[in-house]
């Protein structure tokens, strides 16, 4: 079985979220000029996390409170319902796949058992699966809260295979490559030009890891039937 | 098999958005003494409701863009830092189960196979679960996105269940019983004392329709039994 992640692996996520960054970093530049915006919005995404999880409307909620903060509750109400606006186009935003990814889940489909496991926010993960047009070329389409190596154990179970057995295609070391070697089944690394920092992973947590990294998902199944 | 709802079936839910709700009113009345608050949040939780699901952070959101359409944009920065600050404190609200859900749950669980069908916020629902001690009592725990009947109709045939072997429980009539009984299983009404209004079913809905409904969950063993 081969599994895939679905944001920044096989459909464009981050980088929506990096324009709505940059929308955001113009819009608190008029209050406050030269503030340390990126640090400050990260530090509230870590603080909320446990509560918010991942997603648009944590993410949204999230600029929301680093902007009072930032402009000490000076920010006006329009700009926040601009906010919330952008919560509401980037949930709206159509799907487009990545470069190689229809031709290749359709090759793939054909020789493997394809599963989806993508992590986020449920009722934005189903739109998005079901916009994509990829839907049936999966025999599993599991949506998880967090991708640790347990959701792995229990995503396998009940698909009935073993981890030697699988193989974990995605973009994020931390979620998709990691925990997938640490229940012993293999991973494919395949980096997206952005990577949301809270999914890096400090090079000391590499070591002695064996997955493979690819630049294009166009190479999968040279690689798999090698 | 025997599937129950979560919030307002097994643990307080709906009380917790009416708590917020009031809060919310006395804000709003601060700037807008006798604005049609409740007609106003509903319109903007049903435009929304297509893109932002059900849950705490969609209705923060739908909240915040009520407030600040209310005002006029009067509204100031701190008041919508409180309202962030009341998402934060919803999804962290400890679970309450309803009284005698414990006790009914683990009876039933010996002689029957149950199931956990739960609606909204995936991140959230899983805390809810988790925090809840019950989880351990039932075989399947299904969080969907909207509970149609077709979402029921793949749930029990993920379990491997023909519907005339299946009752549903719960709180919502739009949610738990009709799409139940539409596709030939049977339902317990149970109701909670406060209903979200976007939950209402219309009476003409509910004609012919043969269901049961309870006062308490307690009363649900001899209901099975008989």
């Amino acid at each position: 079985m081969v599994g895939f992640d679905g944001d920044d692996t096989l459909w464009h996520n981050e980088s929506i979220f990096a324009a709505t960054h940059e929308r955001f970093r113009t819009l608190i530049e008029r209050y406050e000029p030269g503030v340390d915006l990126d640090a400050r919005l990260l530090a509230t995404e870590r603080r909320n996390i446990a509560l918010f999880g991942y997603g648009v409307k944590g993410y949204a909620l999230s600029l929301i409170e680093t902007a009072i903060d930032c402009t000490d509750q000076r920010i006006g109400a329009a700009d926040i319902a601009t906010i919330v606006g952008w919560a509401k186009d980037m949930l709206a935003h159509p799907v487009e796949l990545l470069d190689g990814v229809a031709e290749t889940i359709e090759r793939l489909a054909g020789g493997f058992r394809l599963a989806l496991i993508t992590k986020g926010d449920f009722f934005h993960q189903e739109s998005k699966i079901a916009r994509s047009g990829l839907a049936d070329h999966f025999e599993r389409i599991e949506i998880v809260a967090e991708k640790a190596p347990a959701t792995y154990r229990s995503v396998l179970q009940r698909a009935d295979v073993s981890p030697a057995a699988f193989l974990m295609v995605g973009n994020s070391l931390r979620s998709d490559v990691l925990p997938v070697l640490d229940i012993g089944g293999r991973a494919v690394h395949i980096p997206y030009h952005v990577t949301w920092e809270h999914e890096r992973v400090a090079d000391h947590d590499l070591d002695r890891r064996a997955y493979r990294c690819l630049g294009d998902i166009r190479d999968l199944p040279a690689l798999l039937d090698g």
